[in-house]
């Protein structure tokens, strides 16, 4: 295995942030097992990957594949016990709305502006694991392609198709083709998830952790949900975003 | 308000480590608004409350409130970012098998080996939301008074009653008292959670992030149950422990 080259050391430092991210069209994924499932999966292209020096690696690599200094990977590593092994992988393309427009029936995962990384890898992971068609990240969403996002995937990053944008703008054109939106949503006046009729083409829309749906995305023909709590005495004042979305993904599902 | 002593500012250090939280049955709770549920909900006893110089809080104190300089707060925090109010509180005490055996009908969440404060906080969290009967910790969980653990249950550290110890000895006393106990467990031969026939009185068993349940809590009268995935082609591995956890508890309670 070669050494990292400079230019190498220079592309790594620049992908932890999502300007140089967007730019490049690369991101970084982590880790021994999620590298080798990312391989495996063959879902997300690899263009490098990058082992610690003197690291034994469980399964076959790239033919471009470098070593790096200890010191090294665990100053470019996000995780504070980096495993020695990084990959530079090209993102995948969006897709176009129209693609979703003509879907006969499905499930399509919306946040409105999720900015905890964990979560959203986890909403990312469930919608994957339950078979969803897509997933849309409104504005305010935090970057799916950050590496503490990528990581919560738990290697589903990249399996479903994906769009960013103006989420009402998004919704509106899919509501012209069939889809019933339900915006998630823990106020008064929602409907328990699931006591409402079951749609053939569900938009579940998550709001943010601490202010939940945007007021803007609440009108007449979207449903507002919620899922019950059995708590006696209210001292629970919610769900994690991520294990609500879970949850109404599993209902809408079931 | 006070400055804090200097013996103060000893057992905030300590309390960082389980040794000392469980020596003194006290730990920490950190965050404006994580301290004023502890203080409106009165399930926990608020020992002390320490505020950073100068921070005006938006609701009343305890008479026993402290203020600490920034840094030295900072320095106590376990956050990244630190918000300028912790109180010490008191450990509720464990409860007793023998009122658990007794119960007519109801949910318990047993964990055998959770090592992810995050997921453990957001299994207490559900769970609390879900009314469960009690939390059971089992041996090799990470420490629910765990400050990341008590920030991950937002607010609902102390709702339910719990007990740690030997997870076998706890299950085969509940399970001689009409108990039934699954096991979630993505491997093969596991029923999908839904197409199980429910029970008046179910123990849910979590396992290891990375493990799942420990061979040694497998037995015949054990069903074996997992969240079916939806996913065509299998590149998804498994749910996050706390989201499979939580639809496990959506799943039993209706």
């Amino acid at each position: 295995m070669k050494p990292a080259l400079n230019s190498h050391l220079k592309l790594l430092r620049k992908l932890g942030q999502r300007k140089y991210r967007e730019k490049e069209q690369l991101f970084m994924i982590e880790g021994e097992r999620a590298v080798e499932q990312v391989l495996e999966n063959g879902i997300i292209e690899v263009e490098s990957v990058f082992v610690e020096e003197g690291k034994a690696i469980s399964y076959p690599l790239l033919a471009n594949s470098f070593s790096l200094l200890k010191d090294m990977l665990n100053e470019l590593s996000d995780t504070e016990s980096p495993q020695g092994i990084l990959a530079i992988c090209k993102m995948p393309k969006p897709i176009s709305i129209e693609g979703l427009c003509n879907v006969e029936s499905g499930v399509i995962v919306a946040t409105n502006a999720i900015q905890d990384p964990g979560n959203l890898g986890t909403i990312i992971r469930t919608a994957s694991w339950f078979g969803c068609n897509a997933m849309l990240f409104g504005k305010g969403t935090v970057d799916a392609f950050n590496p503490k996002v990528v990581r919560s995937t738990a290697g589903a990053t990249g399996v479903l198709p994906y769009l960013g944008g103006d989420l009402n703008e998004i919704l509106e054109q899919l509501e012209g083709n069939d889809w019933d939106v339900l915006l998630l949503d823990g106020n008064p006046g929602s409907q328990p998830i699931n006591k409402i009729p079951k749609s053939k083409k569900t938009v579940l829309v998550v709001g943010n952790e601490a202010n939940g749906i945007d007021t803007s995305l609440i009108n007449p023909k979207r449903k507002r949900v919620l899922i019950p709590s059995n708590e006696g005495i209210k001292t629970v004042e919610s769900l994690n975003a991520a294990v609500a979305t879970s949850i109404a993904l599993w209902s809408v599902n079931n």
